[in-house]
This record gives C-alpha cells, structure tokens and sequence, in this order.
C-alpha cells in the first residue's frame, strides 16, 4: 500500500533519506536505516544507521544476526531478495562481499539455489508482456541536469536481451518522441545480467555521449560489456563530458 | 594536538556532524558516530552510526560489545570518562538508562567507585584556580540569534558553587562588560552537579528571561532546581519567549 500523506504518522525511513524521495505530510522520523549518500537533517537526535553496502536488506539482515533475533523464514526470503534485487543477482558494481555473506547466511534458514532464484525474481519483475516500448523506457527513468542540459536516462534490466533487441527501431522512434518533451538527450540502457553488460540506445547529442563511453552512437545504440549501474557507470561519464 | 586543516586527511568524525563545528580543509569522511541532532550531507555512501543517546562513548562501547572486542582497561577507563563527563555523572536529562549500563558494562574491567571517579574527574574538569571571571564565563559559551535578539549563554558546571557564588557582584560586573560587545542579553549558568539546579545570571532583557523560566531575576540571578542542560532546558523556553 502507497502512503500518499503522512501526516501524524511515526515513519522509520528505509532506503530513502534523501528529502526528494519522502512522501508528503507532517510527521515524525524515528530512525533511519541506509545504504544510499547521505543528506539528512533534523531537529532532534535519531537513530541512524547507513553503510556503504549493496542493499538495505544487508543492513537490516545483520541486525538481526546482531541481536541474535531469529529471523522467520519468510522475512529471511524476503532480505534474501531484497539483496539478489539490489546487487542484480550480485552483479552490480555496489555489490560488497559482505551482501554475499549476509545472503549466504539468511539462505541457511531459507534454503534456495540463490542465483537460480535471483533469476527467477528477475525474469517475474522484468516481465515485459503487455508492456509497451514506452512504459518500459519510463519505468525505471530519471532526469538529470548536466550543467544545464537536460538528460533523459532510461534503464531496463532483463535476465536477457536478444528477444527485446530485435526491436531496436521502435524503440529508437519511441526515444525520439520523448526527446521532443524538452530534453537535450535522451539514453536507454537495456541491460542483460546474465551478459553482464548494457545495450545503450542515444538520441540527441550522440556524438558526445559516445565520446563519454568511447563508442560510436551513429547507429543510435552500441553494447558496452560490463556496464550494469546507472548511478556508478553511466551517469559519472556523462557528469564528466558535459561540464 | 587539536588539527587545524585536515587537508588530504582520512577522518571518522565522533560526535560531531554539523558542518559548522567541522575542521577546516579537504579531506574525506569515512565514517560518523554522533548522539546529536543530524545536519550532513556527502556525496558518496559511507558508514554513519547516531543514537539518541547520552554520550558517544556509550554507543562506542556498543559497537565493542557487539563485535565481542576486548576492551583494554585504559580504553575502557576512557569511554567511561567520556560517558561521565557527557551525561554529568549520569544527572544530566540527556542521560539513558543505555548510558548507565553500558558504563556499568565497562566498570567491570576498570573497577572504580563510579559516582566518586565522576566527581574527582568533574573537579578537576572544572579546576578554576587561578581563572578570571571572565575566562569562567566564556569557558563553554555560545552565542545565539533568537528572532533577530542576539544572546550568548555561558554555562560553568562545578561539584559545588556555593565558594565561586560569594563573587556574585563580580560575575555582573563582568556580564555587563561582555553584553557591551553588542549581545541584548548575556546569560550565565552556574550548574551545581550535586544539587542537580543551576544558578542562572541575566544582564540585558532580565524581565523577558525571568518569565521564560518563571523566576525573578531583578536581582541579576536566580536559582533554578532541576536544571542542568542549555540545550535541553535553557535554550528552548528561550527561544519561545523571544519568538
């Protein structure tokens, strides 16, 4: 269930303490567990807790395992894909060993082939049937400012790619249009996990978006083995070429 | 040695989020342990551990604990100093019930009478031998803008205050030369940890202050029992009674 408004409520923020991504309302924050960059204040003393790791469910798994709680079955499957959703199948460049660790240890109550499941969960969240070339760009979509320009960045996330691929076309036609929304660029990131690497459509200023991954965007798209983060891969080099 | 630029540093700041009360440079945050209200930001994930409460050297000892860390006798003698110290010999209202048994928790390797430790370290802390008036007041003094009114408030904690309150006329005398320096109000605390009350001084908008806190100060002072911390119970009614 989505709260809309807050107001009154006691709210423990969980992987979001960034101010953007709250929900509307007066309410109080009791505490704050993270794995994101920090930006938080307020006005009273909290308890906080943020590491570096791969996933929240990493954080809230080890406290458990701290306070020697026992951690139900069902809680502990559902870290355990907290964790496989997060690090993408423990793919992902902000993946750490201790998510590793900590899935092998909730495993121990759940008892899964981790990486057969991961996919499994993958290949259900990804489900694209019925899907149309838009709503799969705008899924996981956010804009950024690049010293003024205005960049669309997409990303899709597939067990695997070659069947969606073949529609390379529509989805560069479907880029176009969203581009006519006032942006600079718009980029697409179809990435295939198994791969381990993303096919990155462009439309709008390909020329340099190609320089910032050393690749020629003439075609419109070009794969970049190992690729795989928005926020650590794609979103730096462009941060870089467009200053 | 206190660090006057931390250019290309590594630091793990305790106790101390805010960025005003930062050490001057470029150098990277690794980590943050702090029992304070949260004021940060930073642009990559990194480790942040804030609890609410009485003191950093119990939440410390904590992570000591939970890691089953041996803790040498002299560290231990430390966090309990610094539990001490924080939380006024455990009479301060920030003191948690976490703060008495973490530091019982770490007595058991010291062994020391507690409560006499926190007075014989409180003494010494508080030393005022051969100190002016004048360095007294501005010991622990901060200077607030309450609605445009600018305030500074000195607070002194002693084991007993009756010996440095028989200088009474010499404290005003004082107060007023500092108020000249372009406060409204100049307000003193004199903390009895013992009696667990504070004498409280006013030079300035004595008629404000008096009502803030419901007492008389025509005569310049008044004692207030009960209170001990300027941040939990002298600032606030402050700040109301000049909003």
């Amino acid at each position: 269930e989505l709260l809309e408004d807050a107001t009154g409520k006691k709210l423990i923020l969980v992987d979001h303490n960034e101010k953007e991504q709250r929900v509307n309302g007066k309410y109080e924050i009791l505490e704050i567990i993270d794995h994101h960059k920090f930006d938080f204040s307020y006005p009273v003393p909290i308890f906080i807790l943020n590491k570096p790791l791969g996933s929240t469910s990493t954080i809230i798994a080890e406290m458990f395992f701290e306070k020697n709680f026992e951690i139900p079955r069902e809680i502990a499957g559902l870290l355990i894909s907290g964790i496989l959703s997060d690090t993408v199948i423990f793919k992902s460049p902000t993946t750490t060993e201790r998510d590793k660790e900590i899935a092998n240890k909730l495993n121990k109550i759940v008892g899964l082939e981790l990486i057969k499941y991961g996919k499994e969960m993958k290949k259900k969240g990804a489900n694209i049937e019925g899907l149309s070339i838009r709503d799969l760009i705008f899924r996981d979509f956010k804009e950024y400012n690049f010293n003024g320009k205005k960049v669309g960045i997409g990303q899709l996330e597939l067990i695997e790619t070659e069947e969606f691929l073949e529609k390379k076309n529509e989805i560069i036609e479907e880029m176009k249009k969203i581009k006519e929304d006032g942006f600079d660029s718009i980029i697409f990131a179809v990435t295939d996990i198994m791969k381990e690497g993303s096919t990155l459509f462009c439309v709008g200023e390909n020329e340099l978006v190609g320089k910032a991954f050393g690749v020629d965007f003439s075609s419109g798209y070009s794969y970049l083995q190992g690729i795989m983060s928005r926020k650590k891969q794609i979103v730096p080099p462009l941060e870089k070429i467009f200053s």
